[in-house]
């Protein structure tokens, strides 16, 4: 079994969280390959050699390109801002690495068509960083959906919600801006809504939506008195139809006071219900149509051994995972996916249906219309 | 000060509730006029007397217009199966009766307009029994949004749902029927969560919405093989647009696996958001934007004296109100319209701007396009 | 079926939430005798006045002994402060009247002692106004502990909190005193937990406590400089020992910031637990053993048509009672013991083994050593 | 700065845990010293050398004695069952290490004096792994008591409950042995209480305890028919009190269905009161007395970056840190420690105090009497 060798792009707080999670993963996961720190690259020498020495990468660089080209790397991490992702990717893919990019694909639908088509050529497997996918909870969710504990869906009703922009002074910032982040909410927040609704229920078929922004203008900096055009939306909501009759209510929002990492969702089937929040992410909670009305309810179940692969971290229950800790699952899971040639979810072909969630609602919402969206 | 002299039509639990609540508001409400309970009418003589002699009334009859037709009543309540509460509720109006309505107003727009217009040209008091609107929780909600406690609006997301027909095995009913009940779920729950939308944030100006039905046909009773189709839905979604640029996501369903009594919202705003869910009709939950991030969070105010007028029921806190003393605030809220001639919402008129959206909700289901509800 | 005539002493907050009870109990419990409210007394001869046209009694008087002596009085229902309790409880008795009394016996042991001595000898029913036993939450964990469904007991941990004299600035109250109220957290809160406690478990055999006085002393009243000296204690706790080897933690206070009515237990036992909280009195959390641990954990039961007397007042769940209605329960429940004879928990003989254990308590307390109880 | 030179004793899950966090820390807390993994022991060769490999142990030894002996191994960490922590602590400590030990310090109150003894002595610096200390949000509520938000104290009550042997026919653990073990539910859950009690409040003065074993006996292994003698408690209960008039309400159990991991406990002061459940560990509840009663309640607190170290592991808040986070701030203030020279609660000494409660606890209980605890 060789060895991975990683090349990290980005230094910031995310490229951090996988540099941890890369030196964690093969303690905890035994079977997966080595994983070896072989560069990690920042446009700043100084941040890329500090982030060298701090996690024990072998090498440093300011050039990506060095990365792509360096035939020893197996495996290209890309914790960048959205908008360098798919040049990035792209290149990576030519090359014939393993290619873990952070969501979402970019920052218009083209970016991600460009990417999955390059996936497709490419030898390489690919995986999108939707992280909270890898909570112990969630992945216990989809196997009950999966498993069919509930029956036939009914429909899906799901928020992904925080505050980071829900003062009206607070400064305008890069995420404010189309050409950086492309969509506001909804490309940031929502897409890990879409990612857990595509994951559960596979694609919508149709759907429409409405977007706002609730501050049009915001001042330029703390103290400022320069006011700056915010160009995409505070609030997203969608409705959506599937394949088999089932519906989904969507909200995405940054401007939600009180909530900080909201992601939330309750599913109804014919024979029961579950309900997860990302805010208490070590729960689960469940309802199972039962002949006993009486003793009845929702029950919270606290994950534990029994909700892989928390046991890979703890032996024993109610000791919580954090939020780290879905990073190397994550990579774990991509560990197994270049191991075993089998893509796992979501690969850059499944982010494309994520993209096209996303470009649907944001057509629909130009178009105040519905859209059609797949099948 | 007059005596109100009460006619209440239907002995079925709501008309217990209605009558239960008649009986005990003069005791706790004491400024209000007083109360007779003066006839009470059902179909079936053996249970209009029973109902009679039960709670005190001091007539009974078959016959409903008996009661329109008496000089000496102020005061009709209607609580008998919506379709029939057109008819009841215009007699009872050009009789000059003040009108007490279940909701919703009746199986189709056209109803609930023609009861508006009677209203607006009677000398009668109008009010629809939207009863949830009365918990002090809701109530101080209201108060804070109206108190520009959370600023300007910027959205709300709710719902209202219960499980009734979770269960595809459930058999049919007279809430299946159009002709009987109007829309579905819509009607029967929804129809509260506009009142309380419309009550927080005034009428949309446009929305889109789709509705489904889950299971189109169900066994016609327990154990019977044959099968009824279903003719109104089972779950309706809309998103709603408002003046003032303020957002809603609505979800209405009767499949909700695990829900009995759901109505909850989330409203957000530019200093704060307010949580409520009836299932916890004694709590509301409140966050202010702070300027001490580390001690700041929801917090779960549990109703008490300083919400008005839980005070009238029990002097200390968090002793709670149940659904019974609703209606008794509620029918005090009538008897203060009564008295001082101010109306109180919702009355017939407000009722229509709830009806407004329900067709709406409909019509943009049916054409599957954004509607426009007004201004 | 005789109807049974009613008097009532005492017209504060909780001699209304008789009066509102006994004129709604028949109308929902149907079963039982017709109630008349007979006569209403207080010393205010304008109280009393006011309560009877209020509520409906054909009399009132200002002399309690009125209605001891009255032969048409069937029951005597007493709504005083404590210290009044032994002596109209007894006097009733041996007059031959039912008595409903309200919490606790007394102010001192020796009451309660002489109150269950009457009781015994007279030939009327009697009743403790322990309300919260009423709640179908509690009487669904009653029924689940008395039915084995958790198996053996293992332990109980209760509490009983309010934050009234949380403030040391709160005034000097007549709770304060210990002639007028017997103990302070302990009589006023504490006994509820007990009388819960008994219900569940039977008596302790044997009990160690620890009181302790926060504020020693508090101000006269609001603004004035006057200090009082507070005769009882803020705070209790104990430890409790059974007969079958069972044990409880047992803690009162009434300066508990942050807990408005907070009666609330886990109960333990080998097949199961149970959580109760008075402050969600809708609602009842069990968690059972069960063979699949992945889908296991504490359910919450949200009270309906399930759990008797619910369905008396609503039809459908989630809609839920108040702290009135537990009062319309207690009648209706001690109106079955005058029909049939019957005792119901908790009468004045069980409401002296909730005595033996308060004055165990404050034994224990004082002399700083374990107090037999029982057995 | 020089380097720490690590050898770690003991390979199962918490040795694991240990490791996982010596590599992690520095990463995170780059201003501590570098932490070198210098030899890990185990008696079965193939475990150390398992160990060693996985995490990168530069050695790997059988013979605990060959860490002792290196001369370069500067902190010693000890993760061995509880019997062997005093004999391999003193060693560590006479040879002029650092320690770091796991809870409880040993299986009697003798083993916990000798090894204080030794620490006063000896040159090293000395913690003990009580690790729930190290939440943010417990840190939080120690700040907050601390800094006298609550005012003065008035009492607490606390629990440290697990569902472990629960089960009447879960088999027979060392656990469960006098002579492995020291106390039972007290010795392994209920010490994390204590350490808890004494960081908010200080050591109690006085204390009375019970002790009961449920479950006397037990099958030997699963499917045995041979049964065992339990011989500690299964459930402890304490009254405590404090110097400054404070007291508190203890409760530790291993047979608490239902929960996993519940360390909880109220702490209620004259401003206000705390609440914390280690089951939802990045969550603390705050009352604070507010002049407004109407928008006042207990708030839910998410621990984020306002909440030291939560922003050394992420950036924004609600993403939740996971129980082996807390052993890289344990270790990152043990690093700490060694750095400044200045001893980082809890110390050896520390830990004697906790260790003398518990003795307290099983003297009061077997005496059935108040034991003097400290002052």
């Amino acid at each position: 079994m060789k060895a991975i060798n990683v090349g990290l792009i980005g230094t910031g707080y995310i490229g951090k969280s996988h540099a941890l999670a890369f030196r964690a993963v093969k303690s905890l996961f035994p079977e997966i390959p080595e994983i070896h720190l072989s560069c990690v690259c920042d446009l700043d020498p100084a941040l890329a050699e500090r982030m060298r020495a701090g996690f024990g990468f072998a090498d440093a660089t300011t050039q990506w390109r060095d990365i792509i080209n360096d035939p020893e790397i197996d495996l290209v991490s890309i914790a960048t801002p959205n908008a360098f992702h798919r040049e990035m990717a792209c290149a990576a893919l030519e090359a014939g690495k393993h290619v873990y990019c952070e969501k979402p694909m970019g920052v218009a639908y083209g970016d991600a068509k460009t990417m999955a088509e390059a996936a497709e050529k490419a030898p390489g497997q690919t995986m999108l960083a939707y992280n909270y996918l890898r909570s112990p909870a969630f992945a216990h969710a989809l196997k009950l959906v999966g498993g069919g504990e509930l029956g036939r869906i009914y429909f899906l009703r799901g928020v992904c919600e925080e505050e980071y922009l829900a003062d009206p002074n607070a400064p305008f910032s890069w995420r404010c801006l189309k050409g950086m982040a492309g969509a506001g909410a909804l490309g940031d927040l929502g897409s890990h809504l879409l990612c857990a609704i595509i994951a559960l229920m596979g694609p919508p078929t149709d759907l429409v939506a409405d977007m706002s922004t609730l501050i049009p203008d915001r001042k330029e900096s703390e103290g400022s008195s320069e006011a700056m055009k915010v160009e995409n939306e505070d609030v997203a909501h969608a409705l959506m139809t599937f394949a088999a009759g089932a519906t989904a209510s969507f909200t995405t929002s940054r401007v939600s006071w009180g909530r900080k990492n909201r992601l939330a969702f309750d599913i109804y089937g014919e024979k029961g219900s579950i309900h997860f929040d990302q805010e208490r992410m070590n729960e689960l909670q469940l309802f199972e149509k039962d002949a006993s009305e009486e003793n009845n309810g929702l029950r919270t179940i606290l994950i534990g051994p029994s909700h892989p692969p928390y046991d890979r971290f703890i032996p024993s229950g109610g000791h919580q995972l954090g939020f780290n800790d879905l990073k190397t699952i994550e990579i774990a899971k991509f560990a197994e996916a270049i191991q075993s040639g089998k893509p796992v979810f979501p690969t850059f072909a499944d982010g494309l249906s994520i993209e096209r969630c996303m470009d649907a609602i944001m057509s629909s919402a130009a178009a105040r219309a519905w859209r059609r969206v797949s099948g």
